[in-house]
């Protein structure tokens, strides 16, 4: 099961057995909206403040999951999910609703994929009949706490990522149709100094790389078993700096090859300045998007490298340098997809 | 693996092979002083912050605990850990230190057992030779975010409880001497309606009530099967209404077979109101006394049930109510200890 160094390979292949994601309406106007299971009109989505909404989101997106896969919600042993929330309350609270017994997960934007790695694990293992996982993000709630109230109308420079409101979630099991989840690498913390807040892409790219490379040092296959290889969220900035490195250690990537969920999320002349971030956009971008694009034939083997900058606003403030992740898991086309 | 509903039993019994505690300066003057491997005379353990001298506390007993297991950090697969701080940060810069590939988790003062549950996992799995887990809490980082920056001298009713400034840790392999850890159940969020912050043992009760009758039902055993049940931490006001609950579900639990890590940590005269918390407090208990109770043959099977309550600040002020969650591991004298 352990590969080399930092890698798991899941012999059994556990099988994604539904996903769904749900979005605002800032995601409605981008180029996956037909990707969401569910998209809000409303960023308050009836709720009497932004971390509701942002709870609410992932219990949509939970439901959802959970009547695709055709299941009851006790059927479902475990939920390993988290959010960027100070104490991942929303999530908390998404689990209060759903009364599944759970493990919470911080791992900022590579939330979505140390779940995914850990859920494959658990099947695998025979752990677990069904586990649900995900990760969930709201622009305002997230804003608030990380930056300022979207309210004040502070501008931000133009290295900075927008983040998304959205949630993403799947249900894996050991047996059945569907995409299979076939390995994971989970990343160690890599801090190259960089310390500004308003830019992540740009700190967080050698954390993805160290984990690109880790997985295909591990696996010993080469980039091209993947038709995609998918960072989260490395942006404008970012996805560039770690195709550089990749290329300097002798893995050059093309840009179809190696591309971006927050440069997918929104159309370019949608106000994001350096693409887009937040614990919700892989997992949306993954459980909708990029699944829908397996399950269409345009996708056969994909890494999904989620990655997260580990930084508070209060260790920014005590000139804290950000310490940065990256998990990578690899999805296939499976049996009958 | 899987038996009953949230519980996993692990066949391959996963061993302890070391284990370490660090603690504070009130921490040495309470009754488990010799349980400590390291104990800081001054609260700023050379920090310029508090938040940083939780992440001392937590690399400390990393490292001790690396080296009583005679391993170096390249040895060690994965780390499990978490803390209270907002979004973890103590935890996420130890192990920037250590370099070891990274789980990060939330779940409040059940963080220890959330950890030692998925390490457990993980070895059981072939998931790794080395996995090592944790949790820190620093008495004056926390109750500057949770409450007011004790300085303030600000007073606190009497159901209150102190947070542990410690830290402890594990490290788990697949085969060698030591204590073995048997099984986990995994708790569901239990949220009573309770919202007072200050009153956290007696929100958390039914959390740990309601893990450890599905403990005993998943397993099919009785209570007596283990030498000591230790919640952590219910203190003064929780303890005796789980111990309530449980009789009345037909769970009787003497006073020495059913005890609180948080009220075994500090002495009758340290002014700690109800008792100790914080996500250090179970795991320093556990990986410093507990374990050496073990060790000397005081105690062969115990069953220690964490608790958490996973509210932040802006949930409170929301008015939201307390969710709360206990996971429950079995620790067993394993092979010569």
């Amino acid at each position: 099961m352990l590969q080399g160094h930092q890698t798991w390979v899941f012999e059994s292949k556990p099988v994604i057995l539904s996903s769904a994601a749900v979005g605002g309406p800032f995601e409605a106007k981008g180029p996956l909206g037909n990707d969401f299971d569910l998209l809000h009109e409303d960023l308050w989505m009836g709720q009497e403040s932004y971390e509701k909404a942002q709870k609410v989101l992932l219990e949509e997106a939970a439901t959802r999951t959970i009547e695709k896969a055709a299941l009851d919600k006790e059927d479902v042993q475990f939920v390993f999910a988290g959010d960027l929330l100070n104490q991942i309350t929303s999530t908390s609270f998404a689990c209060r609703t759903l009364g599944i017994p759970y493990f919470g997960l911080f791992g900022a934007c590579s939330t979505s994929m140390e779940g995914l790695a850990l859920s494959a694990f658990v099947v695998n293992g025979n752990g677990a009949n069904y586990v649900l996982t995900g990760a969930c993000s709201h622009n305002a709630a997230i804003e608030k706490q990380f930056r300022y109230p979207t309210e004040y109308g502070s501008q931000k420079p133009p290295t900075s990522q927008w983040t998304v409101t959205a949630a993403g979630t799947a249900i894996l099991t050991k047996e059945g149709e569907g995409p299979v989840v076939t390995s994971a690498t989970i990343g160690k913390i890599v801090d190259m100094g960089l310390s500004d807040p308003f830019n992540m892409g740009g700190a967080m790219a050698p954390a993805a790389v160290d984990t690109i490379e880790a997985h295909f040092r591990d696996r010993n296959i080469d980039p091209d078993y993947y038709d995609l290889i998918a960072t989260g969220d490395l942006g404008k900035i970012g996805l560039p700096i770690a195709r550089e490195m990749l290329r300097k250690d002798g893995l050059p990537l093309s840009e179809e090859h190696f591309q971006d969920c927050g440069l997918m999320i929104y159309r370019d002349d949608q106000p994001v300045m350096a693409g887009a971030s937040g614990a919700g956009c892989s997992a949306a971008v993954t459980y909708g998007h990029l699944l829908n694009r397996m399950k269409k034939g345009e996708v056969k083997r994909m890494l999904i490298v989620a990655t997260g900058a580990l930084l508070s606003p209060m260790s920014y403030q005590q000139k804290e340098t950000i310490p940065c992740i990256a998990h990578a898991v690899s999805i296939e086309a499976g049996r009958a997809v």
